[in-house]
């Protein structure tokens, strides 16, 4: 929706993920949920930091510098709050992997779709009995997601102008107004 | 051969090699070999750090809480190397990424066959013109290797005790002799 809301104001923008933005990002990808073995806490965050160094060189990069807007679903924080805090691993460490990845590039913006861990957790419940299917990353306990939450909250506090928070307990359409006032608030 | 002789020295001995030394580790290494599109250099060193983590965790760690003695065709170094000085990347940040991946375990003993890069890539040849096949780490230029060789023996300098340099220029049976008499001197 965002993506369609500023194309409507003229902006030429490109929507990616991670992980999985970039050809060897979704093989990463796959290995990393397909693997029979378990996965060293370690090994993950160092996973998911080259799938990321690659999206931004060879993805990220290239379009900004073609003048595009990239939106990107997760980036650099996401690795911070879950395979980061959620691991308890320092957070200092985890930066300056994480810097090393993205070769210090930032967002403009990078909003936070806060929900309580309750919620979510429902919101999962309500998938599986859809007969939806989890993944590795849809199966930790309460306490990693609070974590995770936290981690993120804290970014928040740190870099308020970057980092904005979004309410995501109620509708769509309210969610939607508040995106967009906030990418008004950058835009000018 | 070293296996071999320790086997005969009543030592449990392990072999295993990195990247690849696991099943998570396999499939990193299939990707990263097979891709299509350029692996960019950050990506690169993320990904033999990650399989590293891996390795550390699930298989060198409880082989050494076992007792056993784990015998591994690269390790650490050979990132600082290959995709930390061959490309160029600061030797601090390499080693903070190193240390992170191997949770700070370092091997007792790291073995260097240090041979010229003249006669190095003669070899490389001479697999071609034998219909042997060449992957990613075989193809650079003679300056990438001049600069991981360096990378290498700037190590040894820094750690001569743990790191031996052993002259592969010569003979199979001189080599394993070199070996011999290094390895014999650890384990007294």
């Amino acid at each position: 929706m965002l993506a369609g809301d500023l194309r409507a104001r003229g902006l030429d923008i490109i929507t990616t993920r991670e992980p999985g933005g970039t050809p060897l990002g979704r093989r990463l990808r796959e290995a990393f949920l397909e693997t029979e073995e378990t996965v060293a806490p370690r090994a993950e965050l160092l996973l998911f930091s080259a799938d990321r160094a690659q999206h931004v060189e060879l993805l990220i990069k290239p379009a900004l510098e073609q003048g595009r807007t990239v939106i990107s679903d997760r980036y650099a924080d996401a690795t911070a709050a879950y395979q980061g805090a959620g691991r308890g691993f320092p957070e200092k460490t985890v930066e300056s992997i994480l810097k090393f990845a993205t070769g210090g590039l930032k967002p403009d913006l990078t909003l936070f779709f806060d929900i309580s861990v309750e919620r979510a957790l429902d919101r999962l419940r309500g998938r599986d009995s859809e007969g939806g299917s989890r993944n590795r990353m849809d199966s930790e306990t309460a306490e990693f997601y609070s974590n995770v939450r936290l981690a993120y909250l804290r970014i928040a506090e740190r870099e308020p102008k970057r980092f904005r928070v979004i309410d995501a307990n109620g509708s769509m359409e309210a969610i939607r107004k508040e995106v967009a006032a906030v990418v008004a608030d950058l835009l000018g």
